[in-house]
């Protein structure tokens, strides 16, 4: 669960920028300077919390003054009616950062859920649900968080995380074996290499070369299951392309070690939750 | 159709840098800095393309020696299959690019689409669908820009840009008339201000107090016709709250001027769009 | 009276950095770490106080333990010899920070100072001044705040609020009621809609065009007054071009609604404000 | 005439960004993408031109294909009626860029003028008039390239460019020898001393302690001759404090090497510059 | 050899600001601004060259119409004497780039050279060298890129690139082994997991745990070879801890795959290079 | 000792950022949050401490609660063994700013002790060691910092802080006499000259040109000596080129009033700092 406090708060300041320009021309015209609330956050439909340390990072940032209580934990599942957290303080201050504060909070409850819901659907089974690169540019670090959050593993944060040896790689490189030595002659001892095949015929040279982890793309559960067998344990096994709600129990039960899901970010239905002043 | 470029420049910056770290590990140790190639941009799915200029901005800024041809226009309605665009230069640049121009489209194309479809779905009637703030934190200006790609209108862009007096305002200030009248003293005369209420019997206070747009909060199809013979044409009426592509054919039928509908920028499903190397 | 905190510590910031480069070479080096002193802000001359909470926060961004305590409130009236605030803390602090502090207040309450002449100039008449956007730039949130403290109000902040019709956009568009037609289908309903005539014959077409604002370019009294009874409330009647102290009288008796003065923004003379250790 | 244009490339960023915001709402919609224009800038009254440069570069940072063409170089006069510079290309980009290039070249040109104004009353001494730290925050690289545009010259750019001893610095220290030596162990052998001071007694001890430069503050034309008898050349006199048009003449009679005017850039009067689409 | 040039570009703005403030006092006021040049960057001592390309950027981001010509390649070794590269163009732009350029030219081919040293006293054996986490704060990719040039490998990029646990983590988590679960759980299956151990009985603990690197640190070839000899291929074994010119062979002849140098960027002895105009 | 601590804290948060990327998947994944310690910062061997406030910003950075007590005072000798400082708080905080506070302290002793090594080298002698401009780019406020705590004077800090005439300069001038003229014209009277000479017969032109300091470029002791005789104090005299340790008594004892020396911060040895926790 790792958020860099650093790049959080920038994001955040440039996301108060976004929204509030030279100001809140209604709160700041008619809410008194002195006055002060209490608020309460509430989701309005089922699903798991995710942003509760974001949404305090907002109100702190508009106002460190603002007390933000937690009443729910990260990760922890979400009724109706369920209050996550309370905020008190300048009335103005609260009012002001409702809508980010809500629209993070949304956002990565939705990402949350999502994850969940995979997680669940697999949860007979050995294999694990990662995330992919397939995130809102510039917002990775929360939408991976959120990701964990649900239950979910992340996959590689970026480009220099993990080689991932594509289709055209191998064309460029000429063989599994070649690209393989190639990368091993360059990268760091500590960087793992994830190789992706989409026949089977090529696993044993992607075993042969020696790599960390194989991608099986688009693959049957059928095709899976005798990978699961060829491979034995020796490295790790990553189901990969076309995952959906239906069919991820299927794939799970092939035996592989990771599904990966783009829609775990790329689809991304935001949870109602809402701000209420007491 | 207003895309700050310098802001523009700026996202997709951060967005490199968050992607590409230290350099992409298996592209740069793999492909040879002198291979080039043509890719094509395909759609998976039905939709509306949005974000082409968000594209081929990304491959300008990874490498303004690729060229980027559209070959849709924004707005165009896409079929599954059809091919939105082509690149082609050296083929590092492409296949690094690749990712983060995608995470663009897709999502840009998906917020066009949704708002085609609440557009479509009211086109028999005078309303217009407009957006609200509820937009990725960071990225209101390009979600913004989809909205209007797919057909519906911008609602205000923050909360300086535009007086919007909800419940909380009016009870600070004790009534319609005389929170209007503090807004008057302190705003600019080029501001526009809009009031919400939420039941019929303030309307004509609303009116009387020569706000420029009043907002209907989650009222029903009777309430909002009842609001529209009310006023008579002398200020903009909005609905608002609760609406889905079920109901706002009904809520369109009222009469009111404009309907914003949360969800376009809420509920994020991404277009499937892939990019292959010849 | 819209302040962006956020905004203001980031110039301050800036500020800061460009007068201290690597250090104050004098006061670092003779005055002790552990000197403390008490400082007070005089004016030398009449004028009307503004910039007050910018020059709290010039003192805080430089030493956070600096006891800032207004004697003035933004807006008052200063005769020579006025004690505007003082200052106590570390007289390291306060000599770093005197001449930044000083540079923002002086330019601001001659803001305020020239704004409140004017508005004082019309204070018989229905009239309100106005600013324009020839600010210094990358300061007008600060000289468009100084504006108000003096007592007239903010015209639009940038190009993305409020339009602007000028004669070139006519030109280009055809006509009054074609460029407003094509306006209207492309922004936001939250946004006004204002048109710059310079002659009395186009008044009507821009009234048919349902315009919210018609500014009347440099127009004698006689043809504002026109104007005036020809609009008879209908729309807001901007005067501008060529505003001096000698002719805004006249003008303001013409009965028009607005009077946008470029020089209150453009011509800045600084009021003498100094600050003495005790 | 020192500009860094990296600086100056920032600072017009954050000019545009301030101006612009999401886009030219008039502009952007009414002009055609394909039109293009020739513009001529004008001053409208007599002056100095300064600022061309900056001007350019704001045309060209909004548009690189901009061509801009300078009819004056720097520091020549202005008469009302002159063409100062000529712009062509994209008439949207024109109009856009248009009131942030008259707002630099106003300003500046205005500096240049009273600069101007104060060289001329002295040119028959050999007195060089100079500016001060009094200049806008953020902006002093061009206020001060301004001045010597104008034909004086600039004092130190900052705290740590040059040592400044002022009566609370002397007081802090004991006396004028403990300053003075305290400081030189502490700078660069490349650094310059300068020492207030407000009355003639001092100017031996100041001499005594070997500092580069003295600063004569609030004196008469009677005592500044003196002072400029007893130092004879050994070190640069400067006068400052309470200097005017009035009395700058004066003042540089005495004989003293330096006057510095605050008011070069404290009290700024534009020249008013416009451009005109032919 | 991977260099993002979009973080160089930044660097380098900013060592530009750092150097040129308002501008080259000397060659600004000396130099015409038409005159142009051919310099020579020559080699004053043995050595390997690293950082022809940091040294182009440089120059061209100070002009970029300068030409950079470079004359040997990253990697080459060099003789007092050998000239690296031609620079031709402004004469001006070529004097205010020569020290920047010359700065990093000079460390990175002092790390470049320092890891060759290295790398050539090992080449009897299977061991690779690598560098550590002591690289100059702000500077790492740098420095990194140039140990890369020198012939040795990376080890990890930062506290989120692989796994590294240490003694102290091991005393919170109580046993190897519940480490390497606790850790498991959390990460990526895409990242690596080294563990620091100081004595040879924690290896069985170490291997059964199944990490994927481990560190011996500080141990002597003896104990090395004896843990060779355990681990008999089944993780990287890295040797840390002491590590200088004069024993690293010896460790090296222990068997260990890689020998973790911090010298490599920690004791930085520049390469003299200098630029010579023609 | 200038250090601006704007700038420093920008500096350790782009540190930070390279260190810590998503954050510390070691220490954040098994120390508990709630761990607190107690750390001893020691030297492994013999040196000069420099940099203890910029490793306590460090930690404050990382963690405000971070309770940081210097043990020694900047300058001061070191054996091996002496503890320079103590930090108590949490665990986590402690382990992740550790690498970053060493690699700061580590690296300005390593200047400070390098330093104090020359300065005690000419201590029979009236010169003084400074250093130059081969820093390391983006660090040199503290490279410059720490050669002062060492006891060396600093130079110039970049281009535009003193004039440095150089043999390209003279030869566009035409003659010293011209260039020097020519650079009085243009810069601030608080502006200082230095010229570089590389041959004795050049002073007298030098001396006449009154300059303020002069340059003696690789010139021998003896030719030093006969510079200081002809010179007789009437301009500061810098000896620069090759200087070792060897040599730099000799030149030291030709009179000459300064020595610079680019091996300060150009030849950097990091002394061994640990830190242990208790």
């Amino acid at each position: 669960m790792l958020l860099n406090k650093f790049t959080l708060n920038d994001i955040i300041e440039r996301a108060i920028q976004e929204d509030l320009g030279y100001g809140d021309l209604t709160t700041d015209n008619l809410i008194a300077a002195s006055a002060s609330s209490k608020a309460q956050i509430t989701s309005k439909e089922e699903g798991v919390t995710a942003g509760l340390e974001i949404a305090r990072a907002v109100f702190h940032q508009y106002d460190p003054d603002l007390k933000f209580k937690a009443l729910q934990k990260e990760g922890d599942k979400l009724q109706a009616g369920t209050v996550i957290a309370e905020v008190e303080g300048s009335t103005r201050s609260i009012l002001k950062a409702e809508r980010l504060a809500l629209n993070f909070l949304q956002r990565l409850s939705g990402i949350a859920t999502k994850s969940r819901e995979y997680v669940e659907l697999v949860e007979a089974y050995p294999a694990q649900i990662a995330d992919t690169r397939k995130t809102t540019p510039t917002l990775r670090m929360l939408e991976k968080y959120a990701v964990k959050v649900g239950g979910a593993k992340n996959h590689r944060m970026g480009l220099d995380d993990c080689v991932m040896i594509k289709d055209n790689h191998l064309k460029a490189a000429g063989s599994i074996k070649k690209a393989v030595k190639k990368i091993k002659a360059n990268i760091s001892h500590t960087t793992k290499i994830e190789i992706e095949i989409d026949q089977l015929p090529l696993l044993e040279e992607a075993l042969a070369a020696e790599v960390d982890i194989i991608l099986l793309d688009n693959m049957s559960p059928e095709e899976l299951k005798k990978a699961v067998q060829i491979v034995d344990g020796r490295v790790i096994l990553e189901a990969s392309g076309g995952i959906t709600k239906e069919n991820v129990a299927a794939i799970a039960a092939s035996g592989v070690d990771i599904i990966s899901v783009g829609a775990l970010t790329h689809q991304i239905n935001s949870i109602d939750i809402a701000l209420d002043l007491e």
